[in-house]
C-alpha cells in the first residue's frame, strides 16, 4: 500500500474516506485550514506565535486550489473535509469544491504523522499504525498565544510508548521541529487537563500497555480549535486524522 | 566584555555604536524590520515562503515598542538604525524615536551571530570575530519568493572556513534553523552572483586564508534588500550588524 502522493489524492478523490497515517511514507503530511482572506494576517501570526502547533509549510494566494507542496486539488483531494460558520461544526464531507470562495487562503500544517516512519524506524512502536486506526486528539487546558481576534486551547496527540524508548521517541522527533518536533509533555494527562484518555476529542482511542508512558505532541488540530473558539465567518478544514499528503519529502525537514 | 543583554541594550541607548557579534554570548541577537502594518500580511508571508533568510522570532502589535523577547525599547535601545522612504535609504542613525508611528508593526529575524559562539565552541575560527570587524555580507543574484507587493534578492553573509572544518560548520549551523540554519552555499562565490568578496555590499570584508573556503549563510539583511526593491512607503531596519539583543537564549533555537 505505498502509493505516491498523486495516487493517494487520486483514491481520496474518488471518494476513499480513510484516516492516512501510513500512507505514501516518505512524503509530507499537512493539516489544511482554509479561511476567508480578512482573516489570514491573525492566522499567520497565530501560527508565527505558535509554531510548536502550527507550524507553516506553505500558503496559497486568495482562491487558489493548490500549493506550492501540493500538486493536487485542496477542494477534493483530502480524504475528508470539516465545514465550518461562526466557529459551528456544521458539516464533515468528503470534497468542498461547491462550498470554496475566491477568498479563500490555505495554510499547509505541519503534521506529526511526518516522523512516524522516523520513530518506527528507531524501534519506537506506534500503536494507532498497529491498530490501523486513527491517532487519539486531545483538547487540553494550556491556552495558544492569541493573534488578533483568533485564540483557542493547545490540542496534543498522543502516542503511548514503552518507557524505556521514550528517550528515543523524543530524540527522533526533535529533529523535526517543522512538523512539530519534541513532545510537548510526557507522562501525566492530568497536567495536560485530559480527564480520560480513552475519550479523545477527535481521533479514536489506543490500548495503553503497562509499562507504557502517554507521549503529547503539538497537534495541527489547533487551528480548528481556535476556529471553534475564535468563531471566524467561514472555515474549511481537513477531518481530523485525515490529511493532504503532499509533494514535498519528509526528509525535507529533517534537521539537522 | 560579557554584559547581559539588559546592559547592553542600554549601553547601545546611550550612544554606543558597533557592531554586535560577540556581545552578550549566549543571548539571542536578532534583525529588526519596522513596517506600516498595510505591509504585514505581505511581509509575513515574505518570511513564511523565505524562511532560510527571514526566520521570524517575533512580531509586535502595531505601535507597539517592545516585544515579547526583547524587553528593552526598540526605538532606541539598537546600536544603529536604518530609515528607508519609497525603498531608498535615506538615513543612519542612532536612534528612532521621532520617527516612529502607531501603525509600525515590528518583526525580530534570527541571526546568524547566534551560531558563532557554538561554531567557536566547536573549534571554528570566526573571522570577523577575531578581528572585531562587521561580517561581510552580500546580494546574491538568487530572488527570494515574492509575496504580494515583496521581492527581492537573497542576502548572504559569508565566513572564511579551513577545508578540514567545512562539514563542522554545515553540523553545527544545521542544528540552529530558527536562526538561517545550515549554509546556502559553500565554495563558489561566482555561483551567487558575488564579483568580488572583497567588496561587500554590507558590513566588512574579511581575509580569505589559503586553504579556506568563502562559506555563505541566508542573512537576515535580506528584508531591507526586499524593502529596496519593492519600496513600501516607510520602513525602518536594524543597521547591518547592529542587531537588537534579545532576552532569549541561543539554546532555545538549538534542535534537536
Amino acid at each position: 500500500m505505498t502509493l505516491t502522493p498523486a495516487q493517494a489524492r487520486s483514491a481520496f478523490r474518488a471518494g476513499l474516506r480513510v484516516p492516512t497515517s501510513g500512507y505514501s511514507p516518505g512524503w509530507t503530511q499537512a493539516n489544511l485550514i482554509s479561511l476567508p482572506r480578512e482573516h489570514a494576517y491573525d492566522f499567520l501570526l497565530f501560527a508565527q506565535r505558535n509554531p510548536k502547533p502550527c507550524p507553516v509549510l506553505d500558503v496559497t494566494e486568495p482562491g487558489e486550489t493548490s500549493a506550492s507542496i501540493f500538486a493536487g486539488d485542496l477542494r477534493t483531494d483530502l480524504p475528508a473535509y470539516r465545514v465550518y460558520r461562526d466557529g459551528e461544526l456544521v458539516e464533515e464531507r468528503a470534497e468542498v469544491r461547491d462550498l470554496w470562495r475566491d477568498d479563500l487562503v490555505s495554510f499547509l500544517i505541519g503534521c506529526s504523522f511526518t516522523f512516524e516512519a522516523a520513530l518506527i524506524e528507531a524501534g519506537v512502536p506506534v500503536r494507532h499504525v498497529e491498530a490501523g486506526s486513527n491517532v487519539p486528539m486531545y483538547r487540553t487546558n494550556r491556552d495558544c498565544r492569541p493573534a488578533g481576534a483568533l485564540s483557542g486551547p493547545l490540542v496534543v496527540s498522543m502516542r503511548p510508548v514503552p518507557a524505556p524508548l521514550v528517550a528515543t521517541a523524543v530524540r527522533v522527533t526533535s529533529r523535526y521541529p517543522a512538523v512539530h518536533g519534541a513532545p510537548v509533555h510526557i507522562g501525566s494527562p492530568a497536567e495536560l487537563g485530559i480527564r480520560d484518555l480513552d475519550s479523545p476529542d477527535f481521533g479514536a482511542a489506543v490500548e495503553i500497555r503497562p509499562g507504557e508512558l502517554p507521549v503529547f505532541w503539538a497537534c495541527g488540530v489547533t487551528p480548528q480549535a481556535a476556529v471553534m473558539r475564535s468563531k471566524p465567518s467561514f472555515a474549511i478544514g481537513h477531518a481530523p486524522g485525515h490529511m493532504a499528503i503532499t509533494d514535498a519529502r519528509d526528509s525535507e525537514f529533517l534537521v539537522p
